[in-house]
């Protein structure tokens, strides 16, 4: 059974190959600069996973994983220009090193060179895979317009919030796993299982952390525990806490989150204290296992072997029992 | 003979018929609204009139025709940024509009939309598309670039100067009739020669752009004529110039264009009087004819009735004919 790393290397080693600054410098060099500020990659790892569950050949895949780690990157261009972040994974974000208009054409250079990965592919496949990209990609640009919308919105319900998360961050690890499964040539409803086990994880680890970063161990965790709530930030934590309190905390929630407070420390504790009065963390942890248990569910009904089922449960274990 | 405003209307019946606002709003009532600002819908036509050149049924290029109008507009957004742009055919730009974030993210939605208007095509006719649109789309981005990196560079030769406006324009009007000769089932030396009219055609274009742009009829030139001179652009006008000058002139012209002055009038008639002594204004008239020539010889070449190629020729001898 091969481990995750295994399919990390395999990948990284292609995006070494696929790194080369062509002309003019000013628009490749950010591209390459972003690729290498390095993460996970568990996007594109789950792409060469699916593959070999279903028996493909893992080296075909690698062209339809980068793909998906490239847009990936270009929508984090896009969205820290957006969100004005000036770091990314502990370096400066590209709008910050180099400029705005840099970090605008280098990620719309990006976008297009996801799609030309997909050149390779025979016509049938290419177009199968282009589609899924396209109504994939549009949903992401969609979730990010929603989570903007949200930011001035005092009225966003669970379930819009539910349907923010899954387009920005889980269609894209469905669409990832459901490529791997076009490439190795799954039947159309294998492919669908695959994207569903990877649409309800993406949910369920949005979740986590949404919860991780109040409740996340501070040791650990790599980014400021309270984050989001410094932020004001609307998470399933901060909705659920609204619905299950009394109208008194309510008001006191919503005024703790309508004011920039210099004393982050209080507020958090403060905040932290009603998630887990009103019952919310606990909420937010039964959704987490909801959404993972349904990924779960559904990875059963995937032929595929035993021993590769096993694969994606632990894959799937390990990435829901992260504390950072 | 079909008319340029047959193809013009029927394309924009189908734009109609397109435009419907979907969610999220704020995503999507952008781009309506820079589809609906007007323009003369050229390459579109293109595409159209390419289709029926090769006896195709024009109804079955419309979706292709309108990727190019999609992403031409996508690439209008994101210029419209980087340059400030306050004004887009008159009208406040979706930047100005709305703001920054809407500018960028409708465009980003509007690039992958693009790619979309290609998916009712067969996988072999889509895959063709794709792969020539992506390779398109990338040199206007990578056209971009030299043309904002031109703008802080002070050795700019010609011949760089000719590679960025086929890059930043001419590649698309080529991909656009390419497409065209495409979706009709052309022979591929058709659909290159298809390209070529095109790409010589718009480096014709630009050029002329750019000497209109200076020697413009103001009473119909619709845009301030001398706004190139007053922003110190390098256009084509100046970078002959300069090679044609005294070292006196030379550096008579450089500093004019190192300054922000207020007295527009003056410095745009003594830089057009230097433009016109240099023999400036005669080499860029010149470089216009060159380029038409090269895409009207190249015309009879085409495997399409002489009728057809009437057509052609009256399309680009009416564009190279306007003086707006």
């Amino acid at each position: 059974m091969k481990s995750i790393e295994t399919y990390q290397k395999q990948f990284l080693a292609y995006l070494e190959d696929y790194k080369s600054i062509r002309e003019p410098k000013n628009l490749y060099e950010p591209i390459e600069y972003i690729l290498n500020l390095g993460g996970k990659r568990l996007r594109p790892v789950l792409t060469l996973m699916t593959t070999d569950c279903f028996e493909g050949d893992t080296n075909s895949a690698l062209d339809a994983a980068l793909a998906v780690e490239v847009f990936h990157n270009f929508s984090l261009i896009h969205d820290d220009i957006m969100d004005a972040a000036p770091l990314r994974r502990g370096h400066q974000t590209v709008h910050e090193k180099w400029d705005l208009n840099t970090g605008i054409l280098s990620g719309d250079a990006m976008l297009i060179m996801a799609y030309q990965l997909f050149e390779n592919y025979p016509p049938d496949v290419f177009q199968n895979l282009a589609i899924l990209f396209s109504k994939t990609a549009l949903e992401v640009c969609e979730g990010q317009q929603y989570d903007i919308d949200f930011e001035t919105r005092h009225d966003v319900s669970i379930v819009e919030y539910l349907k923010m998360i899954e387009y920005k961050t889980a269609v894209l690890v469905g669409a990832a796993m459901k490529m791997g499964a076009i490439i190795a040539g799954a039947s159309e409803e294998d492919q669908n299982r695959s994207y569903e086990f990877g649409r309800n994880l993406g949910i369920a680890f949005q979740l986590q952390d949404d919860y991780l970063d109040a409740f996340g161990n501070p040791e650990t965790f790599g980014k400021q525990v309270g984050g989001d709530i410094i932020e004001n930030k609307k998470t399933y934590l901060y909705l659920k806490a609204l619905e299950f309190s009394s109208e008194s905390d309510q008001q006191k929630l919503k005024n703790l989150f309508s004011t920039q407070t210099t004393d982050t420390k209080d507020k958090v504790e403060i905040v932290k204290q009603i998630f887990n009065a009103s019952g919310s963390s606990e909420a937010t942890k039964k959704a987490i296992q909801h959404y993972t248990s349904k990924a779960f569910s559904g990875l059963e009904l995937l032929t595929i072997s035993e021993e590769k089922k096993t694969v994606l449960k632990t894959f799937g274990t390990s990435l829901m029992d992260r504390t950072v």
